[in-house]
């Protein structure tokens, strides 16, 4: 006991992920076990990240947690599943090893926690899969866990599991009750791909009226169309996916990408009632997409969305700047337009006559908000350097400057 | 020969049908034969008809016809389809026939054609249903032929054949290669169900991207989830929805009736490249219906979606003057308001602050251009005022008055 630290303090980052074969019902709610596999792009944490602190002592008196700068209710059924989890992989990480080995510290410390986002909510990306990524793995480092961290990630929200690792990372849906063989794992890795690019078209909208967790599961209750898309149809497109992203296909990729989600809202809308992710600009954008494609003949971009109106695009980085300007062209910024474009940089692109035309559509001035380019990007990172910690040696969140 | 009538006029009326289990997708394209059986309700001509005349002539020197007061091109392939199927039948009838019945004419002659519609386009009801089955209704007066139109009707749009009967009516898709089996028939006359009432919400929209005979092509061949919706979904609805309409039942009825209007668009959203007939109005809608019937705790009003924005609404006479209020407090009309309402006359009524609350939506003025009130109604008629008819005794359009 000597040994024991007094107080242990790391600090984490994680990544968006972004499904091109879409997660979409459980088949077990209390394990968050999915109905199908799932497959998913990691973004670059350059542009989106979390950004998770864990700090252990034998001071603190409770576990607590913050995020976004307000404290939050520890006592939420998902972060306790987490923060179970963890402690009883750390727990049977130890009982393993042998008796001389320093324990850096104790499993019965209190853990106070701090967790930011860096991208805007109004981008309606899912928070929760880049925070829960990042409590797993920051709470591992804490605890020296050293096992598959999915199931604790997954326990949080599902697709998780599927922001532990950079690139291209594939979620097992499993067969086992008890889940343990519902694991997230890299297909390729960040470095695969190195021309691809993802747009992220955020959409002026009103707010989300069902949240995932509760949309999913009306949808496994009422919509005969997901069970026979989950059993039926997602398994031959996991092993289409996986085989286009190996071969860096982008006709392939991009086709089965959009495919996919559309497929996903169709059975939200066959849900009872019906759950409508997509707005009269996504169906725009969609337009937009497949007239953009048909002008070059060919797949040089692709669509897909989630529990949101909001666009993410995959392309090429020789097709970016022209599909910036035909969203532009399409989509008039209302700002005087040097905000609009976020992240990576886009240079300028002439749009010939013949694709305005093609393109073939009445401008919607402010119909996008802004855009965020941005890439393929690595897995969870550790900071080294102590002043990224979100949290004081008091254990408290530090000022923000 | 000698008894050959030198000139025969038939005018005759046909209703629009609205499909309750939809039809989507043809396993025939030349015989227009379905993927799955689908049920409709025939509309009151009072609100909703389309008019033809036919005259055939020994005078005439070829095949004409105007639609809506346009000449146009009787070589259509679909107008051609009916033309020989209905002289098809004629001849097979009479070959029947005891040698020394009349023959009213010879079926040599050629026929003039003139058929208007007395509903707006923008109204987005299904045209050709009416039409066809007008067409084919009237040809067969003209021509004496007594036996099943479903054929003739059918051969000019699937649904027409709908539109032969009034009241409730399947379409049962057959086995046979030839389409033989493949027949409207009458499941409920116009007076089984007094009390449902149609309302038509005509949608402010740009206009229709996707027809619906190049729509379901491309859905038979890309959507994965079509097939499966004709082969396992649609078979235990038909019988299902025949059951609620025999009961009276509206509450099964209604339910069933949004279910698939959400399948079907699930479908299209399903396909490659995605069709999207719903906008934001329409999902408003939706949503409206399902709020209003959550506040009143049961199923008193269900939409219904074609191939595009406009939404049927089924509803008991009872419930008519509530959801129209409801609907012009969410779409407030942006004329006076005098011409919102067409059709069956509707009484104001009062909007309680409750069910006012239970709505919960921000009102979109203009969103909804104006409501058809209607009803259930019968089969084609043949009209005996030798006034109604649309051609002259030279086979030309008369003036219009």
């Amino acid at each position: 006991m000597a040994s024991e630290k007094p107080l242990v303090a790391v600090t984490c980052t994680a990544p968006v992920n972004i499904a091109v074969i879409k997660y979409w019902g459980k088949r077990d709610e209390e394990l968050i076990l999915p109905i199908n596999s799932s497959l998913s792009v990691t973004l670059h944490q350059d542009q989106l990240k979390t950004t998770t602190t864990a700090v252990i002592s034998k001071d603190f008196t409770e576990d607590q947690i913050w995020i976004n700068g307000r404290k939050e209710d520890i006592g939420q059924p998902r972060i306790q599943a987490c923060l179970r989890q963890i402690r009883h992989l750390a727990r049977k990480q130890r009982g393993g090893e042998e008796e001389e080995d320093p324990l850096p510290v104790s499993l019965s410390y209190k853990v106070h926690i701090a967790s930011v986002n860096d991208f805007p909510t109004a981008a309606g990306l899912a928070s929760s899969a880049a925070g829960y990524a990042c409590l797993a793995y920051t709470l591992a480092r804490v605890y020296g866990v050293e096992s598959d961290l999915s199931e604790v990630a997954r326990r949080g929200s599902g697709s998780a599991c599927r922001s532990l690792y950079g690139g291209f990372v594939e979620w097992q849906m499993g067969e086992r009750a008890d889940g343990k063989d519902s694991v997230a794992r890299q297909v390729a890795p960040e470095s695969h791909w190195p021309e691809l690019r993802v747009l992220i078209l955020v959409v002026s909208a009103e707010k989300k009226l069902t949240g995932s967790t509760v949309g999913m599961q009306t949808s496994v209750e009422t919509s005969p169309l997901l069970r026979f898309r989950a059993e039926a149809v997602v398994p031959a497109r996991m092993a289409e996916m996986i085989h286009y992203v190996k071969e860096r296909n982008f006709e392939g990729f991009g086709q089965l990408t959009m495919k996919d989600s559309n497929q996903f809202h169709a059975t939200c809308l066959d849900t009872f009632p019906p759950i409508s992710y997509l707005n009269d600009t996504s169906r725009h954008i969609i337009h937009l997409v497949h007239r953009f494609n048909a002008h070059h003949g060919q797949t040089k971009v692709a669509y897909t969305f989630d529990a949101g109106p909001n666009a993410v695009i995959f392309t090429l980085d020789d097709t970016v700047a022209e599909f910036v300007a035909a969203v532009k062209h399409c989509f008039p910024p209302e700002s005087n337009g040097d905000r609009f474009l976020k992240g990576l940089p886009v240079g300028p692109a002439p749009l010939s006559d013949e694709l305005k035309a093609a393109l073939g559509m009445d401008p919607t001035p402010g119909g996008i908000k802004y855009i965020i380019a941005t890439q393929v990007g690595p897995g969870p990172q550790m900071l080294d350097q102590p002043h990224a910690h979100l949290l004081g040696p008091d254990g408290l969140p530090k000022p923000v400057a």
